[in-house]
């Protein structure tokens, strides 16, 4: 008997050590603790209960990771935005905490399958994305506080996310805007675009933007129109002092 | 000329200082920069811009100071209420942070008789009050940050003000509870109420709660109401043991 329970104590520990080195890479630091991030990735159809009785799942970290979210973001604005009022500040705040951007940057993280649940992954709705990134922020901030929070943020969000340009409607597309500066040029221009589903579960795409045959951005998305805007993007900021002279 | 300009100089130099110790002691910590609480007084109808055409005034730091009012109010409220689902919590925290209950902090704290404004005192609204509080939450968040933020959050609202029990409907009134309790227990009991406006602007009432020919809970409100109440509560940690005995 104490032998049996010695291997599954093994196996128990084992899976926590990968579950740990999961977290580790996903988050980009090491947890001190790591029940707060078991608990972002438990879903309520396990109906587990803690010591005192409390169900135990992530919907809670999602009100805790929800506050936090809004209050980085709120900080960035607030610096990056110094001509907007009050009112233009809410509204750009609510364009980068959309349900739908969060379920789009919990998909990319694949939090998905780091999920225990009784319910077969292919039934979740697709907010399932954006809570468990929700929790997951708020986990962090549990077990290290605003400051490792924010920087999260800023890593999955801010950095390669936020611009504040597009956001405020100064640029709607890096695409039209690249080629427009090509056609006016007079450069060519092609977007080289192959499937490069690598290890991911989702169909993946690559793209190579080339001007005047030189391989001037290249981006990696889950649809050809994402790969190519963010791939104009990178160009842009590589050719920026040229496009504004 | 330039002696003038030397006493314009002293002069301005000595209010900022005078600005300077009442902020200090209003947010009971030295800050690093002046420059955010002197925004968090300027009202727009001074209609102040910085060097770079920016309008200055308190607006833009409430978006900032409700943001970190959230975070920390949701962080105190994951912690103190384990029971309580994402709904519920919610719930919660829009009770602590109503427009009302802001207007109220800041009411008490005098924030308006700082504000710097073309308009005369009286003239504004009742949610000046709230604005200003948000807006100083704001100032403390940019001049010294997330954990600085929070404790002056806990000063002024959690400690003083966030009553769990209360907020869960468990204890409606601690007077009437008292009350209860000392009849049930034979006990003489009396509220002595006297006018204590001090150097405060608005009236204010102190009061006394006598069990027993013994002082147990002492207050000061803006109405005899809250004085009671606030005393009530007082008496009611202090009788604790006795009363859930």
């Amino acid at each position: 008997m104490s032998i049996i329970r010695n291997i599954f104590k093994y196996q128990s520990s084992n899976k926590d050590r990968q579950f740990l080195v999961t977290i580790t890479q996903l988050i980009g630091f090491k947890p001190k603790k790591i029940k707060p991030y078991q608990t972002a990735f438990t879903h309520r159809s396990l109906n587990l209960k803690n010591d005192k009785g409390h169900s135990v799942n992530y919907e809670r970290l999602e009100f805790l990771g929800d506050a936090m979210l809004s209050a980085v973001i709120a900080d960035h604005l607030f610096i990056e935005v110094p001509s907007g009022d009050e009112g233009y500040l809410t509204k750009m705040r609510s364009k980068i905490v959309s349900r739908e951007h969060l379920n789009e940057l919990g998909e990319a993280l694949g939090l998905v399958n780091l999920i225990k649940s009784k319910i077969p992954k292919t039934q979740f709705g697709r907010n399932i994305h954006g809570n468990l990134f929700e929790a997951l922020v708020g986990a962090i901030f549990l077990d290290k506080g605003y400051k490792f929070c924010e920087k999260f943020i800023y890593k999955t969000i801010i950095i390669p996310h936020v611009d504040i340009a597009k956001l405020e409607g100064k640029v709607i597309s890096y695409k039209s805007l690249l080629i427009e500066w090509c056609q006016k040029e007079k450069k060519t221009f092609t977007y080289n675009i192959y499937d490069d589903t690598g290890i991911d579960e989702l169909r993946h795409f690559a793209v190579k933007l080339v001007i005047d045959n030189k391989v001037i951005g290249k981006a990696r998305a889950t649809s050809k129109k994402k790969a190519e805007e963010k791939a104009s993007k990178r160009a842009f900021f590589v050719l920026q002092k040229e496009i504004e002279a």
